[in-house]
């Protein structure tokens, strides 16, 4: 499946936090930089979300701010 | 200003393309991973976004979806 | 590739229509429900969406609010 | 009232499940689609939902992805 | 229609402007607080939005970030 | 910090309730306005929210609807 989304950003799960129904995802980039995400825990297990597993960050570009000093 | 927004990603802009009512900026991170943001063309002149400019995108962390191959 | 958005409904593509950045998408699922889409033309052009074409909307469940008579 | 945005899809709640301050619902629309939607539960109670009843998904078009096989 | 948005913020629109597929409405709200929309500008006419009409700013919560000086 | 956010409403905290993963905070903005937002715990540990503090509210315009009766 090929997504509309502006930002495809592929990296690592490097942690996994539990909530009662959401789960949050913490992913790291090539280069180092971090994005974390919030998303169900269904949706965490259906992708098999882990730890180590290669994955990517989707971000629609209307999502994103910008912000200087 | 200390924003709760999870995802405060620093860089810097290395496109900005005008349409009528909005701009897309291109951001690229430390690490090489590039992050496109759409904002008004008032906002973006309000922060003298432009090539070159050191900035940060702003996500909170419930608009990041996650995604495997 | 997988995604973790809870919604990702299946339907034709049925009317498109160009702005200046952005582009407006109609899409029509089995059942005859009607979804309309913005998304910018250059990921509509990427994606080779046109009437006719068979497509997914895709929706994070926290973007969709419910409402009653 | 009347609302700005462009999705309002008409169907019936056929699932509810809670969670610690979030309901999910899921609502299924003429021909068979169904919708997923994450609310607070103080929404969720005072909108009444619970299966059975009729109710609408309201989705801004901003929020609304594509995708192609 | 009611709707599960917690934030249904009531007000006067003072000002609209148009762009090519969209429009910005700026609502005053009793008390003289300001919030800036960006919607469709077929929503904006089917609602017949202009300066001078009542009308309600519709905001899901978990699209609100906080931020402290 | 200054952000391309349209929307940076400033108000008191007047209400703060925890959940398991997210804190729902509500705004009281100057003329008596109330805004609710729906963040991380962690987040609004780390911007000191509780009853009585100044803080922003802020929303990207493009997630703003419109309604009118």
């Amino acid at each position: 499946m090929k997504i509309s989304a502006r930002n495809v950003l592929k990296g690592k799960v490097v942690k996994v936090t539990k909530g009662a129904v959401n789960m949050e995802i913490i992913l790291e980039l090539a280069g180092g930089a971090r994005v974390v995400s919030i998303i169900s825990k269904e949706s965490a297990k259906a992708l098999g979300l882990k730890a180590g597993k290669k994955a990517y960050a989707i971000i629609k570009a209307s999502n994103v701010m910008m912000a200087v000093d």
